[in-house]
């Protein structure tokens, strides 16, 4: 892999948080490489690269961040993870998936995106496909994991 | 959608099935449909389709039936859910999948495979994304479950 994919995600992270929720996140922490068992927070966002690179992204939060996060992006405060945060959850992951692509330097289309949720969730990455992590943090929302596996096919 | 696409993962699960654990899986009850917030089991693939098509194809089980899946799978006994297993449940994942694609009416690639891993996990489907389920079973390895979801784009 020629170029930072990560910091691609990263950057349609910020612009779309900035856009959409009116908060700029910051980075917490350096970046890490994890394969194997990994993980997540409760509400988990997970969509496909595919076309010329193939992966996938992750936005990970608690269940009071998502709470937070789509209650803003909604304008309606939000008391429980229901059918309205996991759909504006997935909405976010998507504006911010489909913005990494476009930064991407070969062509990526998006799959259909994923929401879990659950305690103590795990996901599994193959040695083949390393996954890049970053914490990211706002005021408003607190912190969220965003990560990334991406090789071109 | 003008075809049955879960019948084609039914029919690629029971092909794959046969030939790589010697064991030929039948439907359990009917098929259903949900959209919201779904209930997984503990070990839970997930692959992407994408080209003309846009969708996912899940195969979910419990941690003992994962177990039993991939200790016949890879001619070993496996007592706890490691990475052997969840890349076993990966690998086969990501065989029905393309069997699957293979015998879809429209051209249909593969994303990356996921794997969860948790206690008491759920998806969320979109509207618009409604997924088909059917619950499978063999004698050798107990109940899985098969879903899909897929439109055309």
């Amino acid at each position: 892999m020629n170029f930072d994919y990560l910091q691609d995600c990263m950057d349609a992270t910020v612009n779309t948080y900035e856009k959409m929720l009116g908060n700029v996140p910051v980075v917490v922490g350096e970046r890490y490489t994890q394969t194997g068992i990994i993980n997540v927070h409760d509400v988990t966002a997970l969509i496909g690269f595919n076309g010329d690179g193939l992966g996938s992204l992750l936005i990970s939060m608690s269940q009071e961040n998502a709470m937070k996060t789509i209650s803003k992006f909604l304008y309606t405060e939000l008391t429980e993870v229901d059918d309205d945060v996991l759909d504006g959850v997935e909405e976010i992951a998507n504006i911010v998936a489909g913005a990494a692509a476009a930064r991407f330097k070969f062509k990526t289309g998006l799959g259909l995106p994923t929401i879990l949720l659950g305690e103590k969730q795990r996901i599994h990455g193959n040695e083949d496909a390393p996954w890049l992590f970053i914490t990211m943090k706002t005021e408003a929302f607190g912190e969220f994991t965003l990560g990334a596996t991406l090789k071109e096919v």
